[in-house]
């Protein structure tokens, strides 16, 4: 006999990317830092007492907030600290989405199409309509992408800035203008900022800051190496952090140990934006490399790049073949991607590596 | 502007037990465990690599179900491991009970009064309706409750035991009886179940493993002295394990350090009993002075004590005096509890402050 809601019965949970056991595989598929965290989080770790565990821990993760409201001069009540970003993801949706089904009258949320597929699997979780607005050839955002929004009526929008899987970088400006015509929740989903080029400046924060239907994601699964971790956070006006602060999140959503070693993180960004360098660095000499092979990729402000794989190839069997090398990259079955790769930029090492296979399998 | 839900815009946040930061308090108000976790849970702590965190943790904690299934000897697809209780009990809601608002007809919860203020908080984000059924005097469950919850049409009933805050335990058989009348999913929540003296063999896991309507929480934050963790499990028929294991949890619920110190703690079963049998101990010392002191208390089979403070004395002055004197316990300004104290049972040196205090303070 079955329990379930009609709408969990129905649809299909979320398939993560592989996570192999074996350690000489080649991970290139989730968008992990290559690099490990730093010698603060070492430290921290070395200074955690296991009876600091016997009580709850801070329930909104103050000691953090603090760190990170000076980092990003913003105030600590304007951050809400989560369980990974797969938290906050589903914080917004129960806190500002009727769901569809409801009585006091369904909403819908949007993504910018081709985007990740979670929002897929939250949205038919709690029970909303998802609709999606194709992006332009080049990844980057309609120009009447808030009136298309409107026009729907589309009560909360997820922008993945830089988007995935292109790493297309939308500029503050073309946010801020959504985000002031848009009538809903802009949330910006910025899991991959950390990697964007700094002499861009980007910075959507002060945004977030001056209006109230901006909400920002940052996680530090990818920028600080701590995807183990499940550590992230949001950035907004009070009236959009306070209802999922003090009403729907779980009391006690992080734990003693995370918000610890998250701080260390946090307060050591020296060490963060070296990783971050050598990610860039590495970005330029792949994507070079790629280029000689024929493999095009769109300009990547992210820790991956979208490549296409040129006829007669096929992205599918390159994909395999590379598995079979024991180098997994992502290959999404998906319209406008069944001709491409999302590779995950790696350790020097590993791209050297990724190249060889490729030169080796294409020339077949 | 706010962009919330009407059910979140009109609801109250769960208020959580005082935790404060000063570290002479002695505090026997949130039922922590008055022992540290033990030397396997330190030993794997000192055994965590940083660079283990740079990857994704395993998704479903499959090493730590395999533990857990080999101690309750049941499978580990039997399993789900959630970020403490509170998730599972969110989790519960999200995957079998429609929002009161839907218009695929709306169901409700219950539980038996008085209970968990969280359940309130719950009902209430997901927008569900709760019923409550109150207890008889002597704090059990009536004879006819599977009927009564049948009658109110409950989707889902949850049922704390031992019961908070009485510490009152309901046997298997009892159980047994509401659950094969009870039409809807019957949630047993055993966060205290730790602590029931092991004279009386009380295993309601097999009855989990019978019926496909029962789900048994259980959590390491009181037994395992880990609450500062956010770990815990439930234990359930797979109808009701897959849905949330596969499509109502986040991805990544649960972190690698948790994973791996609450699999120590799991497997180091003789360290948390020998807290267990010290904490039975102290409840037997502590009831019998708090009797010689004129306050009665149910018997518990929980690390806390309801205790019925005399008239003239008023439970709330005593609260506060007992906080002017540096030892906080928890007061519910609730129908049937205001004459009331829930007293967590604390190592023997607090237990020894505690009766001092009430002896000063009584005889006033």
């Amino acid at each position: 006999m079955s329990f379930e809601r009609n709408n969990i019965h129905a649809m299909t949970g979320y398939t993560s990317g592989e996570q192999p056991e074996r350690p000489d595989i080649i991970k290139l598929n989730t968008n992990e830092n290559p690099y490990p965290p730093g010698p603060a989080v070492e430290s921290a770790l070395r200074g955690i007492q296991v009876q600091s565990l016997r009580r709850y821990p801070p329930p909104t993760a103050s000691l953090l907030r603090q760190s990170l409201a000076q980092l990003h001069k913003v105030e600590a009540d304007n951050l809400i600290v989560t369980n990974g970003g797969d938290e906050l993801l589903r914080l917004v949706l129960a806190t500002f989405v009727e769901p569809a089904t409801s009585s006091a009258g369904g909403e819908c949320i949007a993504v910018a199409d081709p985007s990740y597929s979670l929002y897929d699997v939250l949205a038919a979780a709690h029970g909303c309509g998802l609709k999606k607005f194709p992006l332009r050839a080049d990844w980057s955002l309609p120009p009447d992408f808030a009136a298309q929004l409107n026009a729907a009526g589309v009560k909360l929008c997820f922008i993945v800035n830089p988007h995935a899987p292109s790493g297309h970088l939308a500029s503050p400006a073309e946010v801020e203008k959504i985000a002031r015509e848009f009538r809903g929740v802009l949330v910006l989903d910025e899991a991959y900022v950390d990697f964007v080029d700094p002499e861009l400046g980007h910075d959507c924060i002060p945004l977030a800051m001056r209006l109230d239907n901006v909400l920002i994601l940052r996680t530090l699964s990818k920028g600080y190496s701590l995807a183990g971790l499940r550590m992230a956070y949001g950035i907004g006006a009070r009236a959009l952090i306070d209802p999922m602060q003090y009403k729907t999140k779980d009391s006690y959503n992080t734990d003693y140990i995370a918000q610890t070693l998250a701080r260390a993180a946090i307060e050591d960004q020296a060490y963060a934006a070296e990783t971050w360098r050598r990610v860039r660095e590495q970005r330029a000499w792949l994507v070079a490399r790629l280029d000689e092979l024929g493999l095009r990729t769109p300009p990547s402000q992210s820790n991956f790049v979208l490549a296409t794989v040129p006829a007669p190839h096929s992205a599918a069997a390159v994909y395999q073949a590379l598995k079979d090398a024991g180098i997994l990259v992502r290959y999404f079955k998906l319209p406008g991607l069944e001709d491409k790769l999302r590779i995950t930029i790696g350790a020097p090492e590993e791209n050297q590596r990724l190249v060889a296979e490729l030169t080796r399998i294409l020339k077949r």
